[in-house]
């Protein structure tokens, strides 16, 4: 089964905003098992929705349409679609009520054009968006659906996820497709994709699918099986996950949507543990990802950023004369600012980094992406090196998941429980 | 003039990846006065790209296409368009010295396959690219254009800024299109054009065209003038920005690709100042973006985020007596975070941070949103409150760029040059 995405707004070819929406509805589709055709981005004109809607390719069974339902005049979409669909139009009570509502929570005074809203063409049915006052509609003609939803992504993905995805089952027997995402860090794909050789070898006799997904620092592992059994799909890849994380079990670190600040964060909680981190060339990122959790401040207690050699030595306590000898970004340095600022926070764990971000600052034997992480614990300090190339923000970012993955590692170390046990700690 | 941009690759259509070449295209052709039709993403297949160059509107006369040129298989671009403009093959030798090239710079076996890039249709023009092996290519139909470029996002800019854009002003007379985009921070669009009603009304007359550019905390004003005459234009353009600047001087920052991190670093590096941060709200984030600019080492000493009670009091100093009475987002509590940070890093400015990021943490007098920034500097220390909403990545986002503000003003105010001048300064 196929599926057409059309965007619609002069805001994405000005190239005023980036089209995020699209990639997050292929996505949702993919996982469905739907496969998406095309992207489509076009004006907020009468004439070139109704060229895009002309156009749909013969074998796409369902068009979902972001974009253009805003109150103001210049988002004709819902008024082409009446036309393009040959349809009078009605006023919905429950969109009525909900626009009126809505002001009303706020108080604010609500402008008329917002009541319009409430009028949809006929020909469809409201997918009601709790979010907003845009309301989503569902048309069918001549076999296929046609969905249009507000461009704001958080009302878009909610309208598609509660509204419109169960109306999608109902109408298309879909196949039943299971996945299974495994989240690795720290190996890039190619090397990931030698390691894992014979076990992928062995997922085809098991009808299971994989998909390397790769990002800066950062490699996902999609597993889908698609059939008529759901209960014997999701078996046959636990089965195929649990013989594969022993293989990659110094990368994985968790499965879905996790991300390392949030397993580091679910670790320290669950055992009670607090965290604070020392940054040279990661220059405040690693302190952002643990706080860009919410609760992060149960477990986290603070950090310091030292950027100078003076910095590093009256704020973590750094012996000068190491400094002097070996440079900041040696072994000794990394662990010294991980005992540090442990004391100064007086945490149980503590995380440091200190490395050349670039695009200045290398030497022969240090160049630009050479980088020393500390890590400090219960069970004691150590530091290790790793090069993380040489650009300044993939360096910096690459950097920041490494001390995490590190960090993770340790808090496992240090309850004693298994590389393996420890993906599967839930919240 | 008129140009579509379609991009190939199935990672499109997955979700897996954003595509954010086609909104990079976008705005440069806006900026060389060419609109986009449309933004077409497709399949990686010969069927889908035949389909989308068979359909291209009649009215376009550039087609842009990124993607589907890497050396794999799987890349079928330059065969399909061979195919479809009826060409012949040619080795091209320029393209084959430099795949040799890439290759033995970096000390790396080549793979067979990268030869073949080397491989072009004869009725192409190749547009070098000097960052990788897949060369970008120039086609001519029926008096319209086609350029094919790889899809990886720093080779394809490259191309077409270095080759393309060149090309393409020899091949059509381009309105004379010349452009301002003014920066401003801490003001919402409909503030904005309430404060600037009068002056918006005056560009009609110059022919000149004003765009509001939001994303959150700060909006772009760009300018727009087209005519014949460049100079006259660009005249026209500067007597209007000389207008805006007093109407807009609280918040304006700077101009183009100016960020606020970038202008507060040039002014101190100008003028010789070092800087701290303490920050609990922003969690990093403040000095995450000012140690992401190249060189920031110069006037960046170092950060603490202090994310509790004792850590605020043992790191910074902050008064016990004072948290316990007043809370830690409070104006004295961030003015005592600004000094601490900027004795314990002896620094001649500093910015704290300190406020309820949410999503919890809230109370009735100080709901999530509430933040507290501190400024100290030569001149002293103050604190200013503000709200910034009840969505946490917005919020320290927008308190980020807030606290960069105070502090660009405050040096601003330090070294005693007018607002508006120092908006002129230069790196």
């Amino acid at each position: 089964m196929k599926a057409q995405i059309i965007t619609i707004g002069d805001e994405i070819l000005i190239g005023q905003i980036i089209d995020t929406n699209s990639a997050w509805l292929a996505t949702e589709l993919n996982v469905l098992g739907i496969s998406v055709d095309s992207i489509f981005s076009i004006s907020d004109t009468s004439e070139a929705i109704q060229g895009a809607l002309n156009d749909v390719p013969k074998d796409v069974s369902l068009v979902l349409m972001t974009g253009g339902l805003g109150p103001t005049k210049d988002d004709i979409t819902k008024y082409t679609l009446a036309q393009w669909f040959d349809s009078e139009w009605r006023v919905d009570e429950k969109v009525e009520q909900r626009v009126k509502d809505h002001f009303a929570l706020r108080a604010i005074p609500m402008p008329k054009v917002n009541l319009d809203q409430a009028r949809v063409p006929e020909k469809c049915q409201v997918l009601a968006n709790m979010l907003g006052t845009a309301p989503g509609m569902w048309f069918e003609k001549e076999g296929r659906i046609y969905i249009s939803m507000p461009g704001v992504p958080f009302e878009m993905k909610h309208i598609f996820s509660e509204q419109a995805i169960p109306k999608i089952r109902t109408k298309f027997k879909l196949q039943n497709i299971v996945h299974k995402t495994i989240l690795t860090q720290g190996i890039g794909e190619s090397s990931l994709m030698e390691k894992i050789t014979d076990w992928e070898a062995s997922l085809v006799e098991k009808n299971i699918k994989l998909a390397y997904l790769p990002s800066p620092g950062a490699v996902r592992l999609r597993l889908s099986s698609t059939s008529d059994f759901a209960k014997e799909n999701m078996q046959g890849i636990s089965d195929k996950v649990n013989e594969l994380l022993p293989l990659i079990s110094d990368h994985a670190f968790g499965f879905e949507r996790d991300t390392l600040e949030l397993v580091v964060g679910r670790l320290l909680t669950k055992f009670g543990y607090s965290l604070s981190v020392a940054e040279s060339c990661t220059g405040g990122y690693i302190s952002h990802l643990i706080t860009s959790v919410p609760g992060s401040s149960i477990y986290f207690m603070g950090s310091a950023t030292t950027y100078s050699y003076e910095a590093k030595t009256r704020v973590l306590g750094v012996n000068k004369a190491d400094l002097e000898q070996v440079g900041a970004v040696s072994e000794i340095v990394a662990m010294q600012m991980a005992q540090g600022v442990r004391e100064l926070y007086k945490t149980d764990f503590a995380v440091a980094s200190t490395g050349i971000a670039g695009p200045d600052g290398g030497t022969p034997d240090k160049p630009v992406g050479t980088v020393w992480i500390g890590v400090s614990g219960p069970l004691g300090t150590y530091a290790q090196r790793f090069y993380m190339g040489d650009k300044r923000d993939r360096n910096i970012r690459k950097t920041a998941l490494q001390a995490l993955q590190l960090l993770r590692k340790e808090i496992v170390k240090t309850v004693k429980i298994s590389e393996i046990d420890s993906l599967f700690i839930k919240e």
